[in-house]
Order: C-alpha cells, then sequence, then structure tokens
C-alpha cells in the first residue's frame, strides 16, 4: 500500500495548474478514505494500480483548452486524445490492453455529415472515432466502450485508459546521486501551438509533433525490463513541471542542465534556440519520457540504435527539493512548475 | 469471447439518442479490431470485463444536457455523476473498486470561491469532489484518480468505473418465457426535471431521486448469488429504452404490461397518472435495476424485505424482437426507444 506516500505526491488531478489551484485540489483529493485491498497504487502517480497489475488512468481534452478544431481534423483530435491518455500507461511502464472514450459533442449529432444544420459545423464522429481507434490500435490495444452526449459548449473527449505491468514504476523513487534521462526531442509540439496563436501555419514536424504523439510504451517497458529506472513520467506538462512531479514525489531536488536539453529541430527553427528552450521547459505535451536511473546504468547508444529515439542525460538529483536549472553561468536557479493550458499566459 | 455478438448488440456508447445516430456509432465501435486475449467482454454491454473479473465503464455528466447548476448544489453534481457511473458496475452485478473522476470546469480555477471573478459564478471544486467520493464510499470505492481541466463552456464530469465480479450479467441472456423485474419505483427524477422545466420546484422526493440517486448494487450482487437473473441492465434510458437494449442484445420480444409499472409516488403527484406512466417508460435515470429471470425464480417479498425496496413484475420475454406496451385494451403497441436528453423533446 502506498497510500501513506499520497500526502507527499503530486496528483494527477492537478495537470491543469500552477500554485495554489494545485494545492487546493490535492487536499481534496487527500481527504478520501481508505484504499480497497485491491488497490495497490491510489491516486497521485500517472496512473492507478490494481491487484493483478492492472493500470488505469484517464485524460481530459477540452477544445480551446487544449486543442482548436481549426488547428487539427477529427481524426486528428481523436488520435491525440487517445495517444495523451496512453502516454500516462507508458509512464507506469504499462502495456496497455484498452480504453473506454467518453465524447461530449457539439450542435447537432447527425447522420449525414454534410447536412447544413445550424451554425455549428458539427463534429464528424466517424473521423473521430477512427482516431481514437487508430491511437489504440497502434499500442494494441482496443476500444472497449465509452459514452457520448451532446455539448452545448466545446467538444470535450475523456480517454480512460487500462493496462496491465507486474513492474509498474512510479514517480518517487528518483535518488540523490541517479542521472534524469529523457527521450526524443522537446519543444515541437509548443512550437506549433505559438505558430497557430500567432496566426500562421506551423512546419510539417512540428506539427505533426502535436497532433500525432506517440506514446512511448515499447520504450518504457523496454527500459524497465532492464531494471534501469527508479523513477517514471510522461513530459506532458514540460521538462520543468514533469521533472517537478518526480521532485516532489521522490522527496529530491533535480537540477536540469540547460545545455543537455534535447530540443527539436523545429522548435529551434520556429522559435529561435532561447524561446525553444522555454517550450522544451515549459511548453508541455511532448509525451516523451522522462526518468531517473543510476548513474552509469543507462546505454543511450542501444537505445537509439534500438528505437532510432535520442536518450539524453538532461540533468542529475540531489538532496533537497524542487527543480533547478543549471544555465551554465553562475549557481542554479530554481524553476517554477509549468502551466500547460495554451489559451493562458505561462504560469511561471 | 463474446467478440462475435457484438455487431447484434447495442453499445453503450450510443446512450444519447434514437434512432439514426445510435446506428452510426454502433457502426464506428464495430470497426474496432480484435481484443485482447485479456478482454472478457467489449463494448456494447454496460461495461467492459476483462480477465480476473475487473468491470470498467465511463460515464459522462453534461451541465444542461443532464442537470442544471441551478437544480443542483456542486457537491450533489458530483454525487449524481459518481453514483450514475457506478450504477453500471450494479448492472454487470459487479462490486465496486474505485473510480477516475475527470472535470472540466467554467470560469477561472480559484483558491478562494468567495473572490468575485469575471462573470461566471464558478464552481466549487472541493464540494463536488467531496460529493464524488461521498457517492463513491457509500458503495465502497476510492477515488483512484482523475483529470481536471479549465472548460470554456459548461461543467463536466466523465466518471469511469472499475468494479470485479467472477459472474458479470450481460445484456444479451433472456429467453423466450423469462419474466421482466424492475426495482424500486420510477418516473420521480423525470418528474423533478419536469418541474424545474416548468419554473417550479420539485417536491423533497422527486428532488431527491434526481440528485442523489443509488447504484443498486448490494441489490444486483444478491440476485445473482441466487442465480436467478439472466439479463440485467440498470434504467438510464427509461424503461422502454432499456428493455429495449436487452431485448435487442438477446434478439427477442419483450411486452411490458402498463399496469404493471412501478410508478414512484412523486410522479404520480406531480403528473397524474398518464404522464406519470410516460416518465417511468421514457424519462430515464430511474437507476433502478431491470432484469429478466426464469418464471416463478424471484421471490419479491424476500427481496422486499431485504432491501425496503419493490420488486416488480413489469414484463415478459417472448420470441421476436422489439418492446411492446400491453395497456390492457387490445392488442399490446410496439413502443420506440427513448431520448434521455431532457433539454429536447423526447425522441419518441
Amino acid at each position: 500500500m502506498r497510500r501513506g506516500d499520497m500526502s507527499d505526491r503530486p496528483s494527477r488531478m492537478v495537470r491543469l495548474g500552477p500554485g495554489a489551484e494545485f494545492d487546493r485540489i490535492r487536499r481534496a483529493v487527500a481527504k478520501a478514505g481508505e484504499l480497497p485491498a485491491t488497490v495497490r497504487v491510489g491516486p497521485g502517480d500517472d496512473a492507478a494500480v490494481l491487484e493483478g497489475g492492472w493500470v488505469l488512468s484517464t485524460d481530459l481534452s477540452v477544445e480551446d483548452v487544449h486543442f482548436r478544431r481549426s488547428w487539427l481534423s477529427a481524426r486528428e483530435i481523436g488520435y491525440r486524445a487517445a495517444s495523451a491518455a496512453l502516454s500516462d500507461l507508458a509512464a507506469m511502464a504499462a502495456s496497455p490492453v484498452g480504453l473506454l472514450v467518453s465524447v461530449a459533442v457539439p450542435g447537432a449529432i447527425r447522420e449525414d455529415m454534410n447536412e447544413d444544420m445550424n451554425d455549428d459545423p458539427g463534429v464528424d464522429l466517424d473521423a473521430l472515432y477512427d482516431g481514437v481507434r487508430e491511437a489504440a490500435e497502434a499500442v494494441n490495444a482496443a476500444v472497449l466502450g465509452g459514452d457520448l452526449s451532446r455539448s452545448p459548449g466545446p467538444l470535450m473527449l475523456d480517454v480512460a485508459v487500462v493496462g496491465c505491468t507486474l513492474w509498474p514504476v512510479l514517480r518517487n523513487g528518483a535518488e540523490p546521486g541517479d542521472e534524469l534521462w529523457v527521450t526524443g526531442r522537446l519543444g515541437a509540439s509548443a512550437a506549433a501551438v505559438r505558430a497557430w496563436q500567432q496566426g500562421e501555419q506551423p512546419s510539417p514536424e512540428a506539427r505533426d509533433a502535436f497532433a500525432r504523439p506517440v506514446p512511448r510504451i515499447r520504450e518504457a517497458c523496454c527500459l524497465v525490463e532492464k531494471e534501469l529506472v527508479g523513477a517514471l513520467i510522461d513530459v506532458s506538462d514540460g521538462l520543468a513541471g514533469d521533472a517537478g512531479h518526480i521532485a516532489a514525489a521522490s522527496g529530491v531536488k533535480i537540477v536540469l542542465e540547460a545545455s543537455r536539453v534535447p530540443i527539436a529541430a523545429a522548435a529551434l527553427d520556429a522559435l529561435g534556440s532561447e524561446a525553444a528552450l522555454d517550450s522544451a521547459l515549459y511548453g508541455g505535451e511532448d509525451y516523451e519520457l522522462l526518468f531517473a536511473a543510476d548513474p552509469g546504468t543507462v546505454d543511450p547508444a542501444s537505445f537509439e540504435q534500438r528505437f532510432g529515439l535520442d536518450l539524453t542525460r538532461v540533468g542529475r538529483v540531489f538532496e533537497g527539493e524542487g527543480v533547478w536549472l543549471d544555465t551554465g553561468d553562475g549557481e542554479p536557479r530554481p524553476v517554477a512548475p509549468a502551466s500547460f493550458d495554451h489559451f493562458r499566459e505561462p504560469g511561471r
């Protein structure tokens, strides 16, 4: 039972926001009573874990908060929502089994999408479900059910995922002395959002990073098989935010090295190096893996060969608390957690 | 594997609507590929079932579709959303273990709910979560996680539930000759909605039926222990609609006897007998149990003694298809499925 750890661990329910909201919702969740005996890991990590190794998580995608309909096709909206949810299984090193998708859809729900009805262009539900199914099948998961409602406002999708693992990896296993590693390259998804917000079209690479994120399921399972990983999370709140989740859950201090943060070429091209670093640190929604491991145990070359994906040491774990950024000029400075809401000013 | 049955079974994903939408979404779900070996029951019933007897379902509650904020307190909104979702576990005769709750909340999310901010009165998130937790704890379930987002429109909650059972009861086991039974009394929840829609206050009984539905978990588990139940569903789409789900899933015809439909006193008082019967048949959201059983095997007296809840035979199962209503004057007539959307004209 990890119940006793909960008050020290940030909750998945607080993904929304920095500061006070974070604390308030954490308190609300922390009121929860005793967990049933069949629950191995309760709220506070990327997912809950049940007896038998079943892993459960849920992820909400809201129009005009997480995406705009003018940015993505209906199929991409479904694909992205499902992939984002499945990424929480990667963050536990679990193998996906299935998902349930709830959709609240604006406008009339109608048989023929070509038909003219009221002023809402409508949502192509078939395409939306096709996207959900495509994302599920890409990781050998099935659509197990869901719910559907009319929405008097934005399009919303909530995707609950279920996977299984005998060795779930939590956020709270980082120890002083560990190295902190990240897969892939960061910031491209945020660069796409920036372009759209400025009325421009993102580059194909940046757009793809936003529209078709890849949950790093195989990569996570491989890393865990080799017993390298002490703490694991997916980068959905920006590198700084998710390093902060590991630091808080593990009761450690994390120092990120600015010069080592792997930045996507699409972000560098679009934003320049300084803003691209910001995108990587605070932009979120890259859905790469961030993990802590014993020093010297990670072999990035063999990982890169196997998966065609960078694996970069971005920092180190120390005694203390919080996330700090070492820019190379002077002492590391503390960094604040990120906000993932595209439509607000950054919360730092 | 029940996979082969799926095309004949109505999907949970089609709860929204009658007619064409129903068929379109069913087709979208039916495209799903092979189910993983660890999935025992896929989409199409009240819930999915995994190896080991884990049962999963999800249920969406959308402001101005399923409730209004002027009707319910934040705590009641949370309680009702969670109870509605947990009722799907009752519909499988599963014991609840936990739930994940995703909330999209309008307005700024703020620390102090008394603070004046913009024109949205805001949602008391602490109270909302209290309501969710209360509903969960009432059936020995725990809050296992969730997600939280700002909503640029209505308040929405999606509650994914997990339970377990070694003997899930599906919708497709009704056989010609069976009796059809329903727990409790129907129509009170719809009477409350009717009152609010007419600018009146519902009676306390009607309001309570809407605001604090009780998932019939113990009742379902007891009925299944005694091996009485061939097909089981919860009444969330109205008696006619949910009898229709059993009829379609089981490939049978169901005849409801109008004079036997147990109508709540609150509905009779508010609506008169004819409109109250309509509320029971088409109103939905009573969250009672509807089941088919071998004739002569159900003992309503002992059930009523144990649970303080009516158990009424409302109809019979025949060869054929569809749901028919026997009003006692002439031949039974076919009834159309219900729409559960309070803010539309009834879909029949």
